[in-house]
């Protein structure tokens, strides 16, 4: 099997399930207990949180945990928007966003919000410029994130975060999803930062949801005592646990594996550059994901063609719905294109053979399939 | 040990934890990808929902999966209020739930609905004339839970579902969290019903919230593709699977395991008529919760006293906060018995050898602070 799907989900570490297991049976207590396995829940708790906050280099008080990237993106956008509508109604976003961003602008949009996108440069990073002329007096919240999840695109957070410092009631979230245990993030930079812990080989259901120490917002989950104010709900203790187990992990070695996954895609991209593809991603997208266009061969037919391959690739995010890539649109304006888009992700595990073999067989199912 | 703490959390059963361990790394692809190894993980997914609903008595449509029972309570109430405020602003409810409804209700009435509590009658049981005086035209909800966390106070949902079918435009919800694993939970007689799998020997981290195949609610988290418009988020399908196996486990034996607990029950409340204590729970209560007011001796003191006998039991329900229990209050109306109330919660895992040495324990502690 050659898994080239790394950013829709990665496949969980044996020792991050030997930690969550080993979780699970010792520390039996609800960690809202006040009774000593309880305590003892509490404090196993704070410490994985305090090993999270330092390799993020926040305060552990600063993370949320939330049930995944959804959670985190949903509970912040409407967190915002229902403590600060006093201040403004307005929002500005990009069209490169996930669906768990743009579903809750939708629905804020729907309920007499504002929400304005900013345009896109053709290399796919935000017009600066147009962000500028975009922002008012109203404009509570700034969601773009770190890395679009299809094509790899890279924002400019400093310059981004440079402009809103004139606008010190607009608060800065970036979803950094697709930038988590791959590429080094600068939390000090936004007032708030969505992560979700499957995409560095954690568990599913468990995300972050970092949040600058001073700011309040509307909790989404109203309940009793937790690990936060801002989000009710007895700690999943296993979870919380498997999530500090996978961070540390992601963090050892990190430069010699990021420096892996720049070769891989050099490799990637020259091999592609034999076939007729149209690459994507620009030059300086994040090096784990490639995104190319085939010409006349939908993805979704070359996706069910690699599978016979034993190979798995994708063609829009996995959580997209329809049938071409908003994203691949939105930097290219050519339907045909974001019609027939792939991404392949890559990974420090994923080798050159690996590679070679999926070039390969990329090559002989394009013959096959324009016959 | 002893631990007499199983409705606050319940340890998890070890094949669970094997279950969950084995999908971990058989399953690694994103339900959501469209791929074989997508598709693959998305019918472990239909085939564990399908087994939660046969156990259910209900649709596999009718299941959404959340984060625990925190989330599903917030889903149901927010999701309902936001759908059908055009109908009416008005909810009931009563003093006896747990955080995670009255957090919402309180977020509610804060943003311009109308809350109302329904009259207890002595034995803690909702009075019906009450409910039927405070039903309105615009009365869109009523949410009481099926067994109090606290005293274990059953409440009459069939005769509720009777009031309620003169009132088609009102929808009812009750919070099964106490109920599921425990006693038979008929869901034909609700619209909504929310459950924990940490309850039932599960996970935390994982919910279930059921809805009414036909009626629509706005989604508390809005975003792409999942197993249900109802809530996003890429499906945890370990903790799918590993509640579904949860919920198998609890429904084998389940009338034996009933009886055990209700002997148990009967055998500690024979115990603790020997000593100085008020007993709050009614003798209908849920057997496996027993809770008793002591006289003049703190709650917290008392828990304390007894984690040095290595016995584990609660004051009030774990996610509570404050220094006298609401729940008890509200059926005695009496502030030092609120206020000096413990909750032991027992298990079809309990024997009676740990009820002796529990008692035997308590009557030594109960003099030693009495001096």
């Amino acid at each position: 099997m050659i898994y080239l799907d790394y950013s829709a989900t990665t496949p969980v570490d044996k020792s991050v399930i030997e930690s969550y297991s080993k979780a699970c049976e010792r520390f039996i207590g609800n960690p809202n207990s006040l009774h000593k396995l309880g305590v003892e829940a509490k404090e196993v708790i704070d410490a994985s949180t305090k090993q999270i906050a330092e390799l993020l280099h926040v305060k552990a008080s600063e993370i949320i945990y939330t049930s995944g990237a959804t959670e985190s993106n949903n509970t912040v956008i409407k967190g915002i928007a229902s403590k600060y509508s006093n201040r403004g109604k307005h929002i500005i976003s990009t069209e490169l966003e996930h669906s768990s961003i743009i579903g809750p602008l939708n629905y804020l949009a729907n309920n007499g919000y504002e929400v304005d996108f900013v345009k896109l440069n053709k290399d796919g990073k935000i017009d600066l410029e147009d962000l500028k002329s975009k922002l008012r007096d109203d404009t509570i919240l700034v969601s773009i994130s770190s890395v679009n999840s299809e094509i790899g695109i890279k924002q400019p957070l400093k310059e981004i975060r440079k402009i809103l410092d004139d606008y010190p009631k607009c608060f800065f979230h970036s979803d950094m999803t697709q930038s988590l245990g791959k590429e080094e993030v600068d939390l000090s930079i936004v007032d708030f930062a969505s992560f979700s812990a499957q995409k560095f080989y954690g568990m599913k259901g468990i995300g972050l949801l970092y949040k600058k120490e001073k700011i309040a917002i509307e909790p989404l989950l109203h309940g009793g005592k937790s690990t936060t104010i801002y989000r009710a709900g007895t700690p999943a203790l296993p979870l919380i646990v498997s999530v500090a187990k996978a961070l540390r992990l992601a963090y050892e070695d990190f430069n010699t594996k990021y420096k892996k996954v720049e070769e891989l895609n050099e490799y990637l991209r020259d091999k592609l550059s034999l076939l007729e593809v149209d690459i994507n991603s620009p030059i300086d997208a994040i090096p784990h994901i490639l995104n190319f266009s085939l010409r006349g061969i939908k993805s979704e037919t070359m996706l069910h063609a690699l599978e016979k391959d034993d190979i798995y690739i994708s063609t829009q995010t996995a959580c997209s719905v329809g049938d071409y890539s908003r994203a691949v649109y939105a930097i290219t304006e050519d339907k045909e294109r974001s019609s027939t888009s792939m991404r392949v992700s890559i990974s420090y595990k994923t080798t050159k053979e690996e590679i070679d073999t999926f070039t390969e067989c990329l090559k002989k199912r394009i013959e096959e399939l324009k016959k």
